[in-house]
C-alpha cells in the first residue's frame, strides 16, 4: 500500500504529515509558520484594523503548504512519486474573497489595502451585527434550520462574514465572485474543480441540503439576495474526491498530476476519525487555541448554542454534534505574554524548561478552590452554549495573597468549567456523553490540566495517540478518496491506534470543583445571558471610548 | 525657636523628621526598615500563620526609632540637645499585647512561638468573626456607638483583636496585662507614662468618653467582661503631653531625658494638620499601601461604612470623619511583584526608570474605558463602606487584547472609583465634601493617578505639599504639647505651606468615567451587599480548601 499525504492548515502554521496507509505509521512530517501570522492590528501596509479583525494573507498558505510538503518529503526520505492521495484540512470558516479563477482580492493591487480583501480566519469576530441580524430574521421567519445551529448563528460563520463585506465595502463585495472556506479554495487551486465540502458547508455555511432561501438572504440585505451565485460549487461528501492534481496544482504544491486529492475537511472535525472514534457517548475535545467539543449522535437533537448538527459531518452514518469554546490556548499564551513576571522567566530560562512546565510545577501542589480564584473564561467570547463573541473574561477572587500561578491555573479550571457546561448542556438535550477523549498538542503535554478536566467533569479522560489530529484526519480521508480503503471505517482500523494516558477523576477533587463550579454556572449565566449587563456594558463603553479616540488623533 | 522631632511609623518602615518650630523647615530625615517587614506567612521561628493574619515584631520598632532619629540628626546636623519636642506618630490599630512594663508578650522566651504573643499590625484581618460577633451584639443591644463607627465594627481595630487572643490563645490573653496601641505604647516606653491618645481610642477602640460597657463585652463571651482591666491608662486629647523621657526612654531613643514627649497619634489623621486643613468640606486622601478619606464636619452624623466620626479627633473644634480603602498602593505594588511581564521589567532596568513610570508612560494615552477592564477594588476586602475584610478583587473585561498596562491602569481607576462611592457616601449622610487634598508618597509620585481621581470624582485635586504628613503632623502635635506654638492652630499656620500642584477635571474623561462607575456602584453593590454571594463563597471554599490541604500535608 502507498503513503498518503496530509496537509493540515492551523491558525499560526500548516503541517504536512506522510501517513502509511498500511498501519498509518507516521513516516515523515514538517510544520512551516505563516509569515504573517494573524492580521489583528493592521494590514502589511500599514492600514490599523479595528477590534475584533482577525485576517490572514493567502501567500502565507501557498508558501506553507509547498514548503511543509517539500519538509515532509524529505524527513521521510520520499518523493512525489510515492504520494498515492492528498487530504487538507482547515481552520474553519476561513473566508476567502475571490475571483472566478480563485485569486484572493487582496492580491490584486487595486485592493491590496482594503482590509475586506483579505481571508477573515474563523477567529474574526468583527461580523458580530450581521450574525445577530441573521438570527434575528431566522428566528423571526421560523427557519427550520435555526435549530441545528444552536438557535443561534456565530459570527465565526461563512455567511454573516460574507455580508459584512457586503456592508462594509460593497466595491470588494461586488469584486468578489467567490465566498469560499480556504480549505475548499485550497482544493480549487490543486485540482482546477470548484466543490464545497459537505463538513464546512454543513458545519459553517447553513448548509443542510441547501443553503437558506433567496427570500432569507433578501431580507437581510437586498444586496445579498443573490449571494448564493458566490457560493457556487458542487457540495461534496467526506472521502470523496475533489479533483486531481492539475498543473497549476504540480506547481504550488511539488505533488505529481494526477494525484487524487480528496474533499477538505474542517481541522477539529477531522480529529474524530484520527482519534478512532466511530460511537456515540465519547467526546473528544480538539485542544489548541480553541477548544472543540465534537460527539456523535444516532439521532437528530436540537442542543442550544452548539455550533452544528450535521448529518455524516464527520463521520458517515452518524449525526455528528459540534460545540466549543473560543480561548483555551489562546488564554495561557496570553498569560505568558502579558502577566508572566520577569523572576519566572527567568528561572524558567535558568533551568531550561518552558514557562508552562515552572508554571504547573508551582500550581500543581494546590487544591481545587485553595487560592479562592475562579475564571469566567470568556478572554475571546463565548461560543457555546452563549454564541457571543461580545463577553469578555472575568476574574474573582483576587487578593494581595494571589500568586501567578494561581492565575494561571484558575484560567485552565476555568476553560474545564466551561467544558463541563457544554457537556451538560449536551446531556440536557438528549446527546449522550460519558467518556472524554482529549487531542491537540496540549492533551500531550499537559498532564495537571488533563487532571483538572476529569476533575471538574467527573468523567475519565483518556488521550488520542495521535499528536496531528487534524492531518491523519485528512490522510484518513484522503485513503478512501483515492482507494487505498475501501471506506473510512476500513481505513480507521488499519491506521488508528487506540487512546493512550487515562486520567480518573479524583472523587475529593471533583467534589471541590462541584462547589465552585456551581458559582460558576451562576456567575456565567448572570453575566452571560444578560441578567446583569456589566460584561457588555464595558464592551460598549470601550467601542464609544476607542472612536474618541480616534477622533482624537 | 527649637527644632522638633516627628516619628512616623509606617507599616514597612519608620522615619524621623526634625521640623523647625518657625517656619516648618524639614532640617533633616531619615527612614529606618522593619528588618522583619509584615509577619504574614510565618513567625520568625518557622511557625506557619494563616490566612489573613498580620504581624509584626516589637523589636523593629525600637532599632527603627533609634535608627531613625540618629539618621535625622546627622542629617541635619544637629543634637539630641536641638530637639525641644518629640511626636509619635504610627499605624492603627496595631495593637500590642504586653506585660504591665510593656514589655510585648513575644519576647517572652515561653511565648514566642505563640502567634498571639506577637503585635497584630492594622491590616490583620483574622479577628473578623469576632468583629461580626460584636457588630450584630451592638445592634441587637441597640448601642448608641454602634452609627459613630459606620453601623459595623471593623476587624482592624483594637477590641476584635484583643477578643480573638482570648478566644484563640487563651494563655496569652491571660498573660497580658495591656493590650494597647502601638503608639502609646511607644509613649509609655519613652516617658514611663501609660497614657492613651483620644485619636486612636476613639477611631479604634470605640472610645466615646468612655469604652462599651462590661455587660457588653461580657455578653461577647464571659472571659471578656473585664477586658477594661487591660486597656487602663489615662485617655489624652491630641496636643497633650504625654510625658517626658525617662531613663528607658532616653536609652531607646538616644534622646535627652526631659524631653516633651506629645501623646501618639494616628498616622493618617496627623496628616490633616499636616495639610493644613482647618475647615470642612476638604478631603484629604492619605494615600499609602492603603488610603484614608478624613474630612472635618461641624456636626456629628452617622455615615454607614466609615471608620469612625469623632470629637477632636484629628484637629480641635471639629468632628473628624474617617473612611477608608483597605489596599491602593498594596494592590500596585502586588502588580509589580506578581504581574509585571520580564520584558516590561527589562525595558525599565534599561531606561533606568521605575517599572511604575514605564507602565504610566504606556497607560497614559489609553481613554477611560478604552480597555473595557473594569477592577472591583477589594484585593484587601473593603473598608468603607462595605466594612468586610473577607471580600477579594474582581477584574471584569479581559481579553486576549488586554495588555499589562492596561490591567495597571484599571486598578488605579478602581481604586479611584472606591473614592468616589466613598466621596458619595459621605455626601448623601450629611458630610460636605467638595475639594480633594491627596497627601503621601503617591500624590507626589503619580501625577497620572491624580488626573484620575480629579476625573472620576468630578473635584479639583490638590497635592499637600508635605511629603512627610504623618511626621510633619507629629512635630505640629509635639509644636503644642511642649509649648512651642499656643496651639494647634497657631503651629499650623507658622510650619504648614499650602498645597501644590492643582489637578482639575476634565469634562469629556468625567463622562466617560461616568458610565463605568455606574458599572462598578451596581457590581460593588451585587457582590459586596450579598445579593450574589459569589465572592463571600470563592473566600469560603477557599479556608474548605486550605483545611484540607494541611490535613494532606
Amino acid at each position: 500500500m502507498g503513503v498518503l499525504l496530509g496537509v493540515d492548515f492551523g491558525t499560526l502554521s500548516a503541517r504536512a504529515v506522510l501517513v502509511s496507509a498500511k498501519d498509518g505509521e507516521i513516516l515523515g512530517e514538517s510544520s512551516f509558520s505563516y509569515p504573517h501570522g494573524v492580521l489583528d492590528r493592521e494590514l502589511p501596509g500599514g492600514i490599523a484594523l479595528p477590534a475584533d479583525w482577525a485576517l490572514q494573507h493567502p501567500n502565507d498558505y501557498l508558501l506553507a503548504l509547498r514548503g511543509a510538503i517539500a519538509g515532509a518529503l524529505k524527513a521521510a526520505r520520499l518523493t512525489p512519486r510515492n504520494v498515492v492521495g492528498l487530504g487538507i484540512d482547515f481552520t474553519s470558516c476561513t473566508a476567502v474573497a475571490a475571483d472566478g479563477e480563485g485569486v484572493p482580492l487582496c492580491l490584486k493591487a487595486e485592493l491590496q489595502n482594503r482590509p475586506h480583501a483579505y481571508p477573515k480566519l474563523w477567529k474574526h469576530h468583527a461580523a458580530q451585527p450581521q450574525a445577530d441580524r441573521m438570527t434575528a430574521l431566522a428566528r423571526e421567519r421560523g427557519e427550520p434550520w435555526l435549530p441545528l445551529y444552536g438557535g443561534r448563528i456565530s459570527s465565526e460563520c461563512l455567511l454573516p462574514k460574507a455580508l459584512q463585506v457586503l456592508e462594509e465595502d460593497p466595491e470588494v463585495y461586488a469584486a468578489a465572485e467567490l465566498f469560499i472556506e480556504a480549505g475548499d479554495w485550497m482544493t480549487f487551486l490543486l485540482t482546477g474543480e470548484l466543490g464545497r465540502n459537505a463538513c464546512m458547508a454543513g458545519y459553517r455555511a447553513l448548509w443542510d441540503g441547501a443553503y437558506p432561501s433567496p427570500e432569507f438572504f433578501g431580507a437581510l440585505n437586498p444586496g445579498f439576495e443573490g449571494i448564493e451565485g458566490k457560493l457556487q460549487g458542487a457540495v461534496l461528501p467526506l472521502g470523496s474526491q475533489a479533483g486531481q492534481i492539475g498543473a497549476r496544482g504540480a506547481a504550488i504544491s511539488g505533488l505529481l498530476p494526477g494525484t487524487p486529492v480528496a474533499a477538505a475537511v474542517l481541522d477539529a472535525h477531522a480529529g474524530m476519525a484520527a482519534a478512532g472514534i466511530a460511537q456515540t457517548g465519547k467526546l473528544l475535545l480538539v485542544m489548541g487555541t480553541s477548544t472543540c467539543h465534537l460527539v456523535l449522535g444516532d439521532a437528530q437533537r436540537a442542543v442550544p448554542g452548539i455550533c452544528g448538527a450535521v448529518k455524516d459531518g464527520m463521520i458517515p452514518g452518524f449525526y455528528g454534534f459540534e460545540a466549543g469554546q473560543s480561548c483555551v490556548g489562546d488564554a495561557f499564551s496570553w498569560f505568558l505574554q502579558n502577566c508572566l513576571p520577569g523572576e519566572l522567566q527567568r528561572e524558567a530560562e535558568g533551568r531550561q524548561i518552558s514557562p508552562h512546565a515552572l508554571l504547573r510545577e508551582r500550581a500543581l501542589g494546590l487544591l481545587p478552590g485553595e487560592s479562592g480564584l475562579l475564571a469566567l473564561d470568556w478572554w475571546n467570547g463565548s461560543r457555546t452554549p452563549l454564541i457571543d463573541g461580545d463577553l469578555s473574561g472575568v476574574l474573582f477572587g483576587l487578593s494581595l495573597r494571589t500568586r501567578p500561578e494561581e492565575i494561571y491555573r484558575a484560567l485552565i479550571e476555568g476553560s474545564a468549567f466551561g467544558t463541563r457546561k457544554i457537556i451538560e448542556n449536551y446531556r440536557e438535550n438528549g446527546v449522550a456523553v460519558s467518556e472524554l477523549i482529549a487531542s491537540g498538542g496540549i492533551a500531550h503535554k499537559d498532564p495537571m490540566m488533563m487532571q483538572i478536566y476529569a476533575d471538574v467533569c467527573g468523567l475519565p479522560l483518556r488521550v488520542a495517540q495521535t499528536r496531528q489530529g487534524g492531518a491523519l484526519g485528512a490522510a484518513l480521508f484522503a485513503a478512501v478518496a483515492s482507494g487505498e480503503h475501501g471506506d473510512l471505517f476500513a481505513a480507521m482500523k488499519a491506521m488508528v491506534k487506540p487512546p493512550t494516558a487515562e486520567y480518573r477523576p479524583v472523587s475529593r477533587n471533583h467534589k471541590l470543583y462541584g462547589k465552585l463550579y456551581a458559582q460558576y454556572l451562576r456567575l456565567h449565566d448572570l453575566f452571560g445571558r444578560g441578567e446583569d449587563g456589566a460584561v457588555k456594558a464595558l464592551r460598549a463603553i470601550s467601542r464609544e471610548a476607542a472612536a474618541l479616540s480616534k477622533i482624537r488623533e
